[in-house]
């Protein structure tokens, strides 16, 4: 499978580079920053800029021969709100637009646990406002084969290999990046997994399983 | 009719419900802040809060009983880029929800020119790209009866009765503030503005013959 890493220059995107490689899949790095593409072409990546604030048409040249679209990237909050909408949201919208062009079927998004339910949102409304919109576009406005991939808050501690899909109320709330990389691993080699939004929050099941039984 | 106007502590909202009123419409002014209310309340106006930060279940309760709502509120830029995202997606979304939710059929958007079109978002893009989602929700995911004004660069001039809803690229990229109230008025008056997305700048055709002939 040829896969395309959208946001692979950020923490997630680039554990799901590392994994995909080890897993002999083909795999290109998209990058906000051509030193970003630089430095991982060094460390034996393909990789090139992609410019999530360019047009449709454009981004599409560059999906064109892939067979699914991984949308990895985040605005982060560090550059401002504006960033928020324009990239969270309209750079996420424009991928998916630019897959379809492209005639690319599989689309795998990182969102937000409960980006999909306004009175869960807290501390950075804006991101979830984005990510509940990109989410809604994907779902409703494409034809692409999605899974919406819902992690709680990002850690840098080791990956488990095990999550939960399935959060409580007074269980975890956060998940290590690395095991977010492998659950979009585990979700590109399943299709089952297509059409289904997964939470994702640290956990007892193997990834695998986890992915394969989400509801 | 009665009608609700949300943002009616902006400058096209204040218009509105004064254009309403001397048209003998019911009007209710919702507006962001108590000292709003009191002052409209004391210009002669039925004014309430009307919290775009809310549920859609709360905003609902407000709506009930109306037979219109124009959506007129801006963040304007002035709060952040945060609120562009919360209010005028976000905020808008959520009305048009209240609004279905509270059995209201019509509904009157005050959009952007050109917001359809991304390659001609110019300086406050995140405020395009928030109206540009807002109205596809609008337009695609409810069974409100809309119509979209797209108003050009907003003036303070004086109004002259006349629009153009057929801008050209050498023409008039503005319009006074009392000629999008016109437009407003006369689109809640005529139904075959309903499924309407109309442009609007300054020009030389009458506003009520204008919305009629608008495509």
């Amino acid at each position: 499978m040829k896969v395309f890493v959208i946001g692979a220059g950020g923490n997630v995107g680039r554990l799901t580079i590392e994994q995909l490689k080890v897993a002999g899949q083909q795999v290109t790095a998209g990058v906000h920053r051509a030193e970003q593409a630089d430095d991982l072409q060094q460390a034996g990546y393909q990789a090139e800029v992609f410019d999530l604030l360019s047009q449709p048409q454009e981004m599409a040249q560059q999906l064109k021969g892939y067979d699914a679209v991984v949308f990895a990237a985040g605005s982060g909050g560090k550059t401002g709100a504006d960033m928020t909408i324009l990239v969270d949201l309209d750079g996420a919208v424009k991928s998916m637009q630019a897959a379809e062009n492209a005639g690319i079927a599989r689309f795998i998004m990182v969102s937000a646990l409960n980006a999909e339910d306004r009175t869960k949102w807290f501390a950075i409304k804006p991101y979830y406002a984005a990510k509940f919109y990109a989410d809604e576009w994907l779902m409703h406005r494409t034809n692409l084969a999605y899974t919406i991939l819902e992690p709680g808050a990002l850690t840098f501690d080791p990956g488990t290999g095990k999550v939960s899909t399935s959060p409580s109320d007074d269980g975890s709330k956060s998940i290590s990046r690395a095991d977010v990389a492998a659950a979009i691993v585990a979700s590109l080699n399943d299709p089952s997994s297509i059409g289904k939004v997964i939470p994702l929050v640290s956990g007892e099941q193997p990834i695998v399983e986890a992915i394969k039984n989400a509801k």
